[in-house]
């Protein structure tokens, strides 16, 4: 492709990734607005964010729609046949961060309306800023398509899966006061809400290496 | 396409059926077999499940392949080429079933050897059951890109949030003995994972309506 089309194809995909940095974006307020309603207990703004959840649905549809249309028109081969490839996977993993957005949103308007700060509770602030760098790191490695910022991803996730375990732990021992099971078990499933945003982040990042570095599917196995 | 080319064209896209179709076969098995090792504590079925998933891994990226492959060199369109891109997501969540699936017999290693079979554990076999028929039902309806199929998945779906709602009303209850809060979470995030079982089945399910009934691309927006 030359010229003119060649311009219209790169407008494309810099539109495609402007909308993947744009959900991303989405999702780490999200996340973060979460655990601030989970925090605060602020029933409002945890509704807020299974509200701002319905936009994501839609900008995963519409990602996958433009991936497919450059698909269909472009006949992109190599690393931009890969990168759309790519983008309908990250797609699919950005709307199901916004899931647990929402699934964190929802434990919030749970929770009991005392004990406010609660030890094991006190450690999601952490762990979501962690997953929500991540997600950030995986996303400009993906529009930047560059595989070594792509591997820094992995390295945190070592310690948000820290974090999981220290939350565990932390409400086990919580929970032995039988009025706090509920809640001991509304912060686990965050903490784990938490990990899993931390694993979508780490499927991003895996995704860039295999589009950057992907072998040429006309010699790939099959 | 004509001729011999179309013929090569078919049997391209009938393997890549058949990859997904297999990859589901061996979900449905380690589910089965998960929540065996899980109903009967039987560790060595459990270390099975952990050894299966690494093919499970293999796979996704085979179908990613096969699929890439199809697009650079066949230039797929209209409901060949959303077939292509739905295969690489339903990919995503063949593989994540295979982690759910772990999850369940990582619990089974976990679980206290005493109280075989506790009441809220003895629902998660009926659960098992319905999401390993949802994701079958999905699948089949994948393959034969049969929309009205993919919707009698959706049905099912709450029918394995009621049965997630009900163990965790048995669990909360369960684990008022304080001495049993670590196999009460154990059989609460077992009954959660094929609770996400059966969303990825839905997730498959949702695909199929794009595959069959989505717009044309190249009148589409955006």
């Amino acid at each position: 492709m030359r010229g003119h089309t060649h311009q219209e194809f790169e407008t494309e995909l810099r539109n495609l990734k402007d909308r993947l940095l744009a959900m991303g974006g989405r999702c780490e307020h999200m996340i973060a607005d979460a655990i601030r309603a989970f925090e605060e207990r602020d029933e409002a703004l945890a509704r807020e964010v299974i509200e701002a959840d319905r936009s994501m649905d839609d900008d995963e549809v519409l990602v996958d729609e433009q991936a497919v249309r450059i698909l269909a028109l472009r006949q992109p081969v190599g690393r931009d046949l890969r990168f759309a490839v790519a983008a309908v996977k990250a797609s699919t993993d950005l709307e199901r961060i916004g899931d647990e957005a929402v699934n964190i949103a929802e434990r919030a308007i749970e929770m009991e309306p005392t004990d406010r700060l609660s030890l094991p509770g006190s450690k999601l602030p952490e762990m979501a800023g962690r997953a929500g760098a991540m997600l950030r790191n995986a996303l400009n490695a993906f529009v930047e398509e560059d595989a070594s910022k792509a591997r820094h991803v992995f390295q945190h996730d070592d310690a948000v899966d820290d974090l999981y375990t220290e939350v565990m732990g932390l409400c086990l021992d919580y929970m032995k006061d039988p009025s706090r099971i509920a809640d001991g078990m509304r912060i686990c499933n965050c903490a784990k809400y938490l990990e899993r945003i931390a694993d979508h982040a780490t499927n991003i990042a895996e995704m860039v290496i295999f589009m950057v570095e992907g072998r040429d599917v006309r010699h790939g196995k099959g």
